[in-house]
């Protein structure tokens, strides 16, 4: 058995992962930490895990058990992560943090879109982008994971192979995602308020979002040159799930059938991406409460660009669910175990 | 493992059912009928099944297929299952039926409230009411288990201790339920249109509806003697969930504590009522895709009434889940196994 | 035209004060105050009044203008409204309050529900309690109103004609209501966050809900002898629309047909009462954006009990078009000026 | 006063059409028609209205009170206006049509697209594409107007002043669209049963979608050349609004405060369109239940595109109030006569 810590397990992400933890066969959680609701049981702050999880919030000072766990899932704002990464390395632990902190490559980069330094700069060069579907050996003998981010995830998810073998135009990509407002967080705002979200739609952060950088670092890696990209979010009025949908111009002449058999070649053997029938379109809550990533696509002859739609649990595989992978792998566990749920529908 | 037929699996009821018995430990799912999606792959017709269910719809006709089953499940409108329960039970096969039509004692009760001649009377004497926290070694020895409504079954579970006890005066019940859309069914109708039910919340079948006396019937037998109810079911706009509101007045004064104690002691070693601490009342999104029951009371004594409050998930506690639970039992596995699974919460 | 000053003009029942006011042919919106959104136009805070509004948001202190408004709508937080409604009797200007504080005979029930000292409790005298249903000729005669709460405007209006008539057990009554999320208003709240609230129902304040006192008091004025009730309020997964189940048992034998005469009756000339056809419930959709109250009823004979449902909007006839119902009736303007919207459907 | 006729007056549209006409100061709405409800009020039909409207539904074939109309409104599925707009234009009635037949300019592109052959192709010649802020000249004379389609209404109007002004590559154009499920209308469809769509987004008709053909025809009008554009519409759980994300590649250097300006001065005396401040982004619930259009725009530097968001209610602006604005527009009324309302929000 595993031992775990989840350090912020009182955020959406982090009560996830203590959802899949508390029910994965290789794992027994040992901890959790939150700052909000120190010395409570974590079942009262989220009644939904009563029966599940007996644990107390405890400060994230006490992490002096960190030694006592063999991988530390951090789910903290960015930021706020270092030096629990660090002592947790530094103890020989193994992390996976699912903040943007070390998702770049450069610090300059971090330092750019979120304003700020970066705190531990030295351990970009040891941390992997825990993406399983492009990064798999990499995070086998990874000690440190940066957790790739939701928009990120469905949107490289749904890229790779054509960008990959490069049958698209690198400068014609267009981004257009909308969101469950879970993805926004625990944290109260207006934006957030029931009845200032719900029938309502509104795009965020356009052309300013912070996924932008990661989503061009990654598809750069994969297209083995710089790629720059139009990306923008939408808040939608649902909770869980999200659905982008990726424009981008073809480099020659092909047909949707083709394309189709791209993406069933380049994704045979992965256990979370479902290549839908070709008349049937992504919906989020086919893949409610599972890791799944589905994917169709279309050629639009009329323009020659191609249409590619993703849809992701934002919790599960845009951020817990994609963390207990990331964990198996590290720890040589079947990659599916604690995530083969069925999606919950309706 | 055993070997399990479901009976018109196309309805929310009855997918759901696949969806927990693809993840049984002990069960093999060796068919699924439907009428309207015949030759279909089940995954086609839900898209969240890929990847986890590769069987066909046959038709219900196909029911030779039935000797090799060990269990059958039969999520069949009222008035539909009597045939494949007679031929099941003939066969010596096990029936769990998710319908109306075996939960009645007396025929007359059914044909008074479902408008139609009841087609296997007979069998009403070997059909067990299957509610395992009420009827559990009856449960264990049944051929044939009518599995409660979903309203029933978070009234009996709100109201059994208080009954049995003898707490509270029997003329008094009145039960004001909230029910998810998914209650009504795949079946197209105005009143489940997304722009007709969005945004709204009504009640209907006011005084009137068919859950009414399998409510009374149940009730009388936990009190000994007759019980009349006054139900009203309200549609409101979520997918999944009922919460019921349960006021009835008290036979002598007590007080909230002590009626807590009552159903603490009651559903102590039951492993899907949870009784919350004092101050969290119910909510049916903490018990969403799971098979739980959560329960609050609290008296009112300006008013001498005590109010209980119950939330289940209406495809799981309410239909799929209590079947599974139910097999559980008949076949002398764990209770809980294959429904061990935590809500997906937010 | 009259001049009139909205005081806590940013939270909802302000802003739809703002709305209604706006559009009203015989009103001059002269002011708004704010105390969060200082300096502010409006219709920045709120921008679905760009192009209607240019008012800026004023300090409360700013009230020295109250002498130039003929009319002073206070939508503030029970507790502040005292100073300012004394400020507006003084200088002889006419006061809507939407709030609590004036809506208690006795200072005493304030006190005990509200937990606080009354501030004014003198005023308490002449205020009168706007329901115009109930209390047309009053209000016309009155200096100060206070506007009813929401759920007492949904019950007394579904139960004032077999109140009054003495047709129902006085000790018998039970309340059910359902709310929109927007009745709790603009401040936010881990039970107003969107994921936490969608896909969703609980109850809250069972048995203490602070409309009980205010829906007892009028109904004993209806009945002439004190009433006793149990209400219980229910947050479900909408923004507008309040949907109140209401339970009484019958003091004698009668039918749903002569009950409905009665009610056709005494709302006979009532231009926002809309009794519905038999079969039609009440939907708050059906009143979304109006100020309608729709009604309807069933005996249900085996339990001698009469169920009631009645659905209004929450933010109109449960406030702010039911002040601006009162201010016509004040000012001799007819009673459905600046309120004759047809509500918003689908 | 103007005598109205609405054709199809119990779809989602044709409704919306009595909602407005019935406050309209200078019609009088004389007729309605239905399919499917014939002989039953309206207000039956769609309880909302009760109190407004007292009209019965009549079958379609009694148009022979067509005649005594001075405009007729058709709100019936595409292909089946032609005969009922030629027997009022014959008899020198003015005619909106809500459907799709009557908006291409050449009957091939029509029959592509729709499937069908037209029924009365000479007509074209005459008809009027209904968008007022582009062509309000022409809709002053015209006799037959030709009401936009949602989904270009927002997408023309988030597009006509860059286009106009060719300050975007005509090539370039990706246009990704999020309605409510209004309008997928009334008819009864999986896709818009409340527990398959709420808690949903998918895509739907990717790079198919009927609109494609409209919205590039009157692109082509505004920029003097042939356009080809990418259109992906997108069902989310909500009633009412349309949100289009707007994608074009610009052909010059510029920024977010020049193209400000020019919308600014493009939309200078448009009395429904409202250009939102720099850094409020259209969310549809701002709009709801006006004629407005929200609009706002960013250049994002490092891909050198425009971003452009507009916000409209489906029904409103979107179908029926810019029907009612097109009326207003050929009688010589003030054109936001009957269309003054202000958005419901929250």
């Amino acid at each position: 058995m595993v031992k775990a810590l989840v350090i912020g397990a009182t955020g959406y992400a982090g009560v996830e992962l203590v959802r899949l933890l508390s029910r994965h066969r290789r794992v027994q959680l040992v901890g959790v930490t939150s700052q909000s609701h120190v010395d409570k049981p974590l079942s009262f702050v989220y009644p939904h895990l009563s029966g599940h999880v007996s644990l107390i919030c405890k400060e994230q000072e006490m992490l002096d058990k960190i030694s006592e766990a063999d991988v530390v899932f951090v789910a903290l704002p960015h930021g706020y992560s270092a030096p629990v990464v660090r002592k947790a390395l530094d103890s020989g632990i193994k992390v996976i943090d699912l903040g943007a902190d070390f998702r770049f490559d450069e610090a300059d980069s971090y330092e750019e879109w979120y304003g700020e330094q970066h705190k531990e700069p030295e351990l970009l060069a040891i941390s992997v982008y825990g993406l399983p579907e492009v990064n798999r050996s990499k995070i086998k003998e990874a000690q440190l994971i940066a957790n790739p981010g939701c928009y990120p995830t469905s949107t490289l998810l749904g890229l790779a192979p054509l960008v990959r073998e490069r049958m698209v135009d690198l400068n014609s990509i267009v981004i257009d995602s909308k969101s469950g407002i879970s993805g926004a967080g625990r944290k109260l705002t207006l934006a957030t308020h029931f009845a200032e979200s719900n029938e309502n739609v509104s795009a965020y952060n356009v052309a300013r979002h912070r996924h932008t950088p990661e989503i061009e670092q990654e598809l750069a890696k994969l297209a083995g040159e710089k790629v720059k990209v139009t990306f923008t979010p939408h808040l939608i009025p649902m909770t869980r799930g999200i659905l982008s949908t990726i424009y981008a111009s073809l480099t020659e002449a092909t047909n949707s059938d083709k394309l189709r058999e791209i993406y069933l070649d380049y994704y045979r053997h992965e256990p979370f991406i479902r290549i839908l029938p070709e008349e049937q379109w992504p919906h989020t809550k086919w893949v409610y409460g599972s890791n799944y990533c589905d994917l169709n696509l279309r050629v639009d002859h009329r323009t020659n660009r191609v249409i590619v739609v993703s849809a992701i649990d934002n919790l599960v595989k845009g951020a817990a669910g994609q963390a207990v992978q990331n964990m198996n792998l590290m720890f040589g566990f079947p990659e599916t175990e604690g995530l083969e749920v069925v999606p919950v529908f309706p």
